[in-house]
């Protein structure tokens, strides 16, 4: 067992003055008979990071480790694991633990746990008080049911981003059904959106990625996109006005909710799972005269994350990364802001180590 | 066959007069082979009489005939007719034709018609020239496949607003299977509300009004309801967090979308088929931590009309109205204004035959 505290407190010292929350000395949790202790490889960023470091949502807790994108391998496991051995490769999400009770949790629905559950980090553990500390971490101990497989053959920085973008696009394409014979739209082609093109693709859908930079369209085609729509093209859109069955939006800029719905067919839906700050205005009329549909969609439950990895293991589904060190995070942070990304920031935890 | 024009000018020239639309000689329209011509003995008020007469929705087409709830009986049939006879009791609601040959149409959703349905007034017949002029008359002609079938056994003005209040309500409780088990809340009892409410708790739900006024809970429960909730109790509306399974929105005044989605349980639904004249203020945020959905419904098929019809016969289903006199529409039109109706105004056409 690493005798060292689970975060390198150095290290993220000097992260935290920089950002500016302080240098502070976090307290190490104990392995549990049902925890596995995993030392993390890789985490990716996440707008969420940003967000929450910054705290403009409101309500951060501070200290903070953010991250919720973790990739790593097995380091030890407590007395009643038994999906889990040392030096298994395995992955973290937005989730770390849950009631495991309500209905939710009964459905495999953790994300909806009626009871609320913890998020791996800016967030408590059940007992309501301890906080949980995230992936920008050298080490991270968490319950085995919220421990995930992660393919063999794949290259493991590039998986990190598949535990928050990949299955938060992955979820709703499922639960809506989406396959083959539909037109599907994926609204914004950045972290989220480059994971929803390509989810599409692979389950047979005709995929559009529908974005506000023409210069995106190599890109998209090479996802696996049949072509682009430039959402401030207006003849662009009448083109295909009434025509898809389903469109996700990833963005989380305020914009034309309108414009999308005209985009739907009769019993269309729309599916946001991408947040702006204000309220959108929704024109009631956009809705009733095809019977449309918006929802909302928030991640996914651990046993559907576990299908979505073992999907992209089948299709050799991985996310398009840059590979940063932790000294770079607030550089990165800076560029995530100007959407200059391709297209998921990922942190490799040896640089943790060697600081 | 009837020598008379269709519509009793004098009469109707005497409404228009104080409508401000001017007395006119309406054309009259040839019986058919597939059509039926219909002696209206009563025409139910929807407040879109109200918008389309004022032209406050604009593109109001004159001469108008306003009335979509039209019920009477069969005066005589075109040559291919086979599913009418003289004397059955019949109605129309707000189709009067379709192209017939899209995909909606082709799956029983002629509400959805890509090229466009005939609304019984306000519009156009399928040639896209030809006025169509609704129920406020002496008579109809209209197309076999659009005419309905009324139970024989309940009062025929009772049954005038099922055309259109009842299938607005039927429709999306259908088709989004409410039944047995599930908590549905009907927002709004008026004309649509009330009509919601006895095809809810029919259907098997738990059924809930939500509505401003408490004094009308004696009127819920006696449709069915199990209780009211009064949308302007803060502590009643928290009560029921979180805990319905299906919303029904029949209000059109501006709301507060997001106190109806917090009523709603984790992948629960809210269908809108009264629409305000304004943008309302979505957030986002009350859709993604829950699934949850906001549709919007456009009254029903004509087959799922019919359906409807038949559930109000096998159930003892009828609307509950106020009989006027053709004399009295202005006043009825300024009491719906200030919601002074229980709960559907239907005229009596004897007054325009007597006028």
């Amino acid at each position: 067992m690493n005798k060292k505290p689970f975060l390198n407190t150095k290290a993220y010292a000097a992260f935290n003055a920089a950002n500016p929350l302080g240098p502070y000395q976090l307290e190490r949790r104990t392995l549990g008979s049902h925890d596995v202790a995993i030392v993390i490889d890789y985490c990716g960023i996440c707008h969420t990071d940003i967000h929450q470091v910054r705290n403009e949502w409101g309500g951060s807790l501070y200290p903070m480790v953010p991250g919720h994108e973790i990739v790593g391998h097995v380091q030890e496991v407590g007395a009643d694991v038994t999906g889990f051995h040392p030096g298994d490769r395995v992955g973290i999400g937005v989730m770390v633990d849950a009631c495991r009770s309500c209905s939710s949790c009964a459905e495999g629905l953790e994300q909806y746990c009626e009871n609320g559950f913890s998020p791996t980090y800016n967030g408590t553990e059940q007992d309501k008080k301890r906080l949980t500390y995230g992936g920008y971490a050298e080490h991270i101990i968490v319950k085995e049911h919220f421990v995930l497989h992660l393919p063999t053959h794949l290259p493991l920085p590039s998986l990190a981003p598949l535990l928050c973008a990949g299955i938060t696009t992955y979820s709703p394409l499922r639960h809506w059904k989406v396959g083959a014979g539909q037109k599907v739209g994926i609204v914004g082609l950045g972290g989220l959106g480059h994971m929803g093109i390509q989810f599409a693709h692979a389950l047979g859908a005709h995929t559009y990625a529908i974005t506000t930079s023409p210069h995106k369209k190599a890109d998209a085609l090479k996802l696996g996109a049949e072509d682009i729509i430039v959402s401030k093209d207006p003849s662009a859109m009448a083109q295909h006005a009434n025509s898809f069955d389903f469109i996700l939006s990833t963005i989380s800029a305020p914009y034309d909710l309108s414009a999308y719905l005209n985009l739907l067919k009769r019993d269309g839906t729309i599916v946001i799972v991408g947040a702006p700050n204000k309220p959108t205005e929704l024109g009631i009329f956009d809705l009733i005269p095809g019977r449309k549909t918006i929802a909302g969609s928030l991640v996914g439950g651990i046993q559907e994350t576990q299908e979505m990895l073992d999907f992209c293991g089948a299709h050799n589904i991985t996310a398009e990364i840059e590979l940063i060190s932790i000294q770079e995070v607030n550089e990165a942070f800076e560029r995530m802001l100007k959407s200059d990304v391709h297209y998921r920031f990922v942190i490799d935890m040896a640089s943790l180590r060697n600081t």
